[in-house]
């Protein structure tokens, strides 16, 4: 396997299929086919097929997949069969749902800094985390080497918020501003933004 | 043109282009090229020449675009030179982060009604929202013709609440749910789930 040529599309759907068979495990189910896992996911179970085999051969002919086998594979391929601790840089609303959101420990990712550059807010709780200073931000993250970061704040201070994580060694950041970021080419960016979201359906309208 | 036949992932370019220049417009910018687009939203130029002549001739060889002519012809093909009445189903954190978020208004969508089905919720208020009932959600939406959900509710009740949404009509749900639903082929889903963002960036690291 040449891990390098999976095109990034196929990337985007294996946490999908990781999704829904913790689910499928929760419920106690075992076993399920790609048929099972399309109808769940609404993807084709030929595309399912297809995205997975492209990892190796993790299903049976007739038997189909063992879920915890094909989770642990999954998580592996995924890297999240370790834990990531992860920074929320911003408190406003967002930030503050993201460090008291619960669903982020079994699924490969641990907040461990939540900072803001607002002085008022600085030292003040967001969930249970003590709100640090962006301005020690740089350091603290190169010393607990972390590599993922969450951005939520305003789009104006996106881009140096986003500069200063680059600098601390920051790899992947999931960016909550509505605004585009300039990274260099090793460092990855996934965006939310619920207005592209929502614009990209009302085009079908 | 024929809308029809433009391929999906084209159109979810599109929001990424529209909202980079309206940031430009608000600086008081008039022009940009495919160039310096490309730089901003971190796409190549050719990409973005190719996307953007789906749709016709917007731009002139050697001058560019005109911005204020191309945020009008992009709101345009995305339904969104009109406003989008949008319910938020849920009052969790993040549900209650969207009903105070203010950036809709100016990107093509208005809240205009909250819904919850914890009896302790309904009645209490949202941002400015008083918070609704649930039972009485798919007579209100039926009601005023609203088309565009966003649904925020926990995993277990997100594909209920979604079943809610389709009898009354609803055309596309932005689902925070970290679970995939089942809508009939006229119905639009996008998904937001934090934990599968950072999952397809843990690949690369």
């Amino acid at each position: 396997m040449n891990s390098q040529k999976i095109p990034d599309i196929i990337i985007g759907r294996l946490p999908i299929y990781l999704r829904a068979l913790q689910r499928l495990s929760e419920k106690g189910v075992q076993t399920t086919s790609s048929q099972e896992l399309g109808r769940i996911v609404g993807i084709s179970a030929a595309q399912i097929r297809k995205d997975i085999s492209q990892f190796g051969e993790f299903g049976k002919q007739g038997t189909g997949y063992s879920i915890p086998f094909l989770i642990e594979k999954l998580s592996n391929i995924l890297n999240v069969d370790r834990v990531w601790e992860v920074v929320i840089v911003g408190t406003g609303d967002i930030g503050r749902a993201l460090a008291n959101y619960d669903g982020f420990a079994d699924r490969g990712f641990l907040v461990s800094m939540v900072f803001d550059n607002d002085p008022d807010k600085v030292g003040q709780k967001a969930g249970d985390f003590e709100i640090l200073d962006t301005a020690n931000m740089v350091e603290k993250i190169k010393e607990r080497k972390i590599k993922v970061a969450m951005l939520t704040v305003p789009a104006t201070s996106a881009q140096e918020a986003t500069d200063q994580l680059v600098r601390a060694g920051v790899k992947a950041i999931l960016n909550y501003a509505p605004i585009s970021l300039n990274v260099p080419e090793d460092v990855n960016v996934q965006y939310i933004d619920p207005v592209t979201h929502l614009q990209r359906m009302t085009y079908y309208l």
